[in-house]
């Protein structure tokens, strides 16, 4: 590829033009944002051009998505008529199935390869962005067939996302979303829900009394609501699940509780902690 | 204060001895505890002497119980025709009400000081202790009357958690339990029920589609149980109505999730764990 188009060059999009320079990319980057926004990817190197998103789609060998959701959402349906056949067109959404059920109705002229790198930062916007922030992450892929996988333009962006550290993995749109809806949007949920149930128990001033515990688990509560706006409404049914899911093992918790009885609770936890972390 | 035995040369007794020390102490510390746990406090440079519970007893100026709950529920009622009048017993445990209710039963021929220091680690265990474990952190005190705090043995103790680092506050027994309900005992719930509802979900096999957020979410769910089964049983009605609240802000959150109506949870969480860094 020699022209990469990114449309929203935040943290993700800021970050995976700085990873693609610094792997040796050669070619043009050129991205679409808000003015504000280009003047900031042009300060971290981001970025070579900025164009509008006709002409930027259309010069294109890979239109790389990091909008939010519901922009992403908006744009595939517009892309259509600009894009080169050959191109590819990718996102980094954090829900899958939406995206690329819009991709499939709209976007008609060149092949989409739905992704989602799970990577992140509690900072937002290309001033934080990061050449290495894709390295020794997993990246998501969410192909609608494997012969997706095979296209020339799909076999080159592949290469390029291992050329910047990050580790690819093959899942459907479905499973995906199922998955982070207990991985990723669960515990968002109980963060959240933690740091609102003291906000309401102490009325908003929480005394003194806590160590430093507490910060891990409402670390999560401090994200913004406008990115999690857009993930609630892309995977509602499945986090639904998983909130219901989640109550119903505080209630046996509950149970437990009162019968002093909760070892299993913790030996399970534990379990499945160290894992993650083995796993990491 | 000249000699203090400390019951208990773990994390906290070994940190506490070394933290002294740090701060200039140039009477004794004596330990009390298993041979093994006395080796390694003697390889970690915490204590001077080890010695029977009888002898130690008999020879401290301050008594530091940094013993698990409910070891130190056995020792009080011990402690009794060993200490010396003018000493003062003190205690490092998580909970207060039971621990105070016994002291006060059963210790009646010198001082008792309930306290919690808001400190801790991942790793237990004298090889962990930390001269700065105390630096910064809070340490909660929980006299009976006002006056507890103004006998020598106890002015002389608060003096040495100053020089340690510690920042003192005061709280009845009661209001510790039942804040320390929500702000350390409930978020140990929320990651133990969110790890074990990972575990029955994906059968001890979570697939690798989760990014670094999980780990903040599961860090507490490596807690070990042997620590938890006491503060549980000695808090337990405080817990179980933490937990109920809990859940019926999870289940608000259903209701508010159908409505795709989330902004307020989300903005009210944000604000006080923003608050609660502020205050760190």
């Amino acid at each position: 590829m020699h022209t990469v188009s990114i449309f929203g060059v935040g943290l993700i999009g800021g970050s995976f033009a700085l990873a693609l320079k610094q792997a040796g990319f050669q070619g043009k980057i050129i991205g679409v944002s808000s003015p504000a926004t280009i003047a900031a990817a042009h300060a971290a190197g981001a970025i070579d051009d900025a164009l509008p998103a006709e002409q930027a789609a259309a010069l294109a060998d890979l239109i790389y998505l990091a909008q939010p959701i519901s922009r992403i959402l908006d744009t595939l349906p517009r892309l259509d008529p600009w894009v080169r056949p050959e191109a590819l067109v990718t996102d980094a959404g954090s829900t899958k199935a939406r995206i690329v059920a819009r991709a499939s109705e709209t976007l008609l002229r060149c092949q989409f390869l739905g992704g989602h790198p799970l990577a992140g930062k509690e900072h937002r916007g290309v001033e934080h962005a990061d050449p290495d922030l894709f390295k020794g992450r997993r990246y998501v892929l969410t192909p609608r067939q494997e012969r997706d996988l095979r296209s020339p333009a799909a076999l080159d962006f592949i290469e390029w996302l291992h050329r910047i550290g990050a580790h690819t993995l093959l899942t459907t749109p479905g499973q995906h979303d199922a998955i982070v809806a207990y991985t990723s949007h669960l515990p968002q949920l109980t963060a959240t829900a933690l740091a609102a149930c003291l906000a309401a128990e102490f009325a908003g001033e929480l005394p003194p009394v806590w160590g430093p515990a507490l910060l891990d688990s409402t670390r999560l509560a401090l994200s913004p609501f406008d990115i999690w706006r857009d993930i609630l409404e892309t995977n509602q049914a499945a986090i639904d699940s998983a909130l219901a899911s989640y109550i119903s093992h505080l209630q046996r918790m509950r149970e437990r509780l009162a019968l002093a009885d909760m070892r299993q609770y913790f030996e399970e936890g534990a379990k499945i902690a160290a894992r993650i972390r083995d796993s990491g």
